[in-house]
């Protein structure tokens, strides 16, 4: 199928993707009257009573913002903001689909930190939830830092923990599948943007112990003068043998390789040098950083990657809408790592153990019981982590 | 009706009045391919190429932002972004119903003038228009027009122009009824302001010559003490006669009343001391500057107010709906003078001749016919006026 050709004709005959509708029906003076004037006033003076009953009266407890400034669209680049809207528009579809949730998009006409938090901020009391997505690394990091900071309402740059999340629940499956121990597992990432480092934190979280990152410049390592601040912070706790040398020589012997870098960077060779039952996630897009059928013939046992097309697709849709299900629900004040960890194993446990096979380590979007599972356990892991303000 | 209680009830079991929708559906992989990656790719090319190609393949062509600041919600006054919310919520509603436009509440977390017009800008790329909402006066001057000068999507403040658009529609049917002529109408508007001011621009746009305006410290006259920078600004517009006094003085031998004041400042005796066929439009809400019966029995000819359960309502959803509708159709950079012109004459046609009676000056705002009316006049204006980027 020529997906681009379908696309321009989709977007183009209906105009884009959402519309905002009515929950009521307005077919007369009464209804008017309660919509809006004079009986809308009785609710507004409700919530400025209680500023809480805005969750009771109003759509805002489902309201979910997806912000751009159009920075890392895909694998597009920099595009700006009008060019980003379609993305957006097509993640709010999703985020309607997958969980009932109501995401709009805000496309913010700068790329400045300040301009960014501080729109965020302004716009704050419309919404529920704040998903950023496809902001530039570094910048994003400050941004999604700062904002978890200073407004009230949980925020997720979904390009990092979407990724990392779903990476995380296929790489407890393929582990289970190979039979290691996470703990044991040699772990090699490639690429230090925003997926790369959240994918270490979150392997961390689970468990992992040795993991390896590359990125252009090779392995990274405490004090290479090719690091950024950011990367500093990574080779603080990972490469503890302060290996260095190109990705070929961090893959040597490694049993796990995720890469969210770029097309083509990991022959044959290089795959056949990981230790037996190899796992690989090659999540460039759209070509992967090998080909799935390639890595498979090296000897690969479980390979993923970000095509719909190959088995295992690594595909954000199964993690975001039930992330932001189970935050809404329960009026979390944020999405900690504690809900992000629990949506990876929810994620994961889709899979039964006589499911369980090379091909099916990570389970399709469209299966519609995950959401209700994500939105589960993440409900469950804001409780008892303390954010829930609903109990 | 208790329209308090009713309201309450429809805001709860509802959880606010709007959704976000999907205008396509997501069944299977070929659908998630078209609607989000890698299909989307291709529309958001296009508009990186072309940024007006937004129009084409987004959503923003028909989105409009409802933007408060929650400073001057209903008759409720200064109560916050998040208490203005179901206002916003309602406006979103009519938008849809009454015109099918996609509106979308924007409530700002702050008051600053700054503020407020830099966070509408940085969201302007993903809308088509902006309606601003209840912000008081005199900072919605300074906003709009600062606004007006910034983006390059129309801007309309609704409770300046809005309320001046229907209270003219309904000023033109009421001075036909008499017999007056627009040119020779003594006018007195009481109350200073965004309505207020408004009402006197327009009223001169067509045809009035001679308007007394007072506030509460009376007919503001050039050179007052009592004058703010605005209303020195419409003191060397109206009242040429620079009378001063009380409103029973400025309404002595007027032909026209028009309140956007405060309950109960207009007497019977007022009324009476009125030219014969005397207009009287009693805006203040709930309660009127004079009740209509008390009106009618003091000799107005024609009287209307802003409540729904009188003859003549004066209501916003006549206008904005269709002004809205027409400006995106045509892509117009602005709603300028004319355009609101041409609103308020259609509004005043869809009364037809036969039709025209005391209790009929103003159409019913349920009266479907409007929001097309309105939309043609307002994009053949448009084009007439030279602010439609659409021909």
């Amino acid at each position: 199928m020529n997906y681009s050709e379908l696309s321009l004709k989709m977007h183009e005959e209906n105009i884009g993707k959402i519309e905002v509708v009515s929950k009521v029906s307005i077919e007369n003076r009464d209804d008017l009257s309660t919509a809006y004037t004079p009986g809308v006033a009785e609710p507004c003076r409700k919530i400025h009573e209680n500023k809480e009953d805005v969750y009771r009266y109003t759509a805002k407890g489902n309201l979910v913002a997806v912000v751009t400034d159009g920075s890392a669209v895909l694998g597009l680049g920099n595009i700006g903001p009008q060019a980003a809207m379609p993305v957006m528009e097509g993640k709010a579809v999703l985020f309607k689909e997958f969980a009932n949730v109501d995401a709009f998009p805000i496309c913010i006409d700068s790329s400045d930190v300040d301009q960014i938090v501080n729109t965020v901020k302004m716009i704050a009391p419309t919404f529920g939830g704040i998903n950023l997505e496809d902001i530039a690394a570094p910048r994003c990091f400050e941004i999604e830092e700062r904002l978890k900071k200073e407004i009230d309402i949980p925020v997720f740059h979904d390009d990092q923990h979407g990724t990392a999340i779903v990476v995380c629940a296929g790489f407890i499956n393929a582990l289970k599948l190979v039979g290691k121990d996470i703990r044991d597992a040699k772990i090699v990432v490639n690429g230090a943007g925003s997926a790369g480092c959240a994918i270490v934190k979150m392997l961390f979280s689970i468990g992992a112990k040795n993991i390896t990152v590359c990125d252009r410049e090779g392995i990274i390592y405490k004090g290479s003068p090719f690091n950024s601040p950011h990367m500093e912070e990574l080779a603080k706790t990972t490469n503890l043998e302060c290996k260095q040398g190109i990705l070929a020589d961090a893959m040597k012997g490694s049993d796990v390789f995720i890469g969210v870098s770029a097309a083509n960077v990991v022959s044959g060779e290089m795959v056949c040098s990981m230790n037996e039952g190899a796992v690989v996630f090659a999540m460039a897009n759209p070509t992967p950083e090998i080909m799935p059928d390639i890595a498979k013939k090296a000897g690969a046992k479980v390979v993923g990657s970000g095509r719909s097309d190959f088995a295992n697709q690594v595909n954000n849709v199964l993690a975001f809408p039930g992330i932001f299900r189970g935050a809404l629900n329960v009026r979390a004040s944020d999405i900690n790592e504690e809900m992000k960890v629990a949506a990876a194993y929810a994620i994961a446990n889709i899979v039964k153990d006589d499911e369980l096979s090379e091909d099916y380590v990570i389970p399709n979007a469209l299966d519609k019981r995950i959401g209700v599972e994500v939105a589960e356990a993440v409900e469950r892991a804001a409780r008892e982590s303390g954010v829930a303000r609903l109990k």
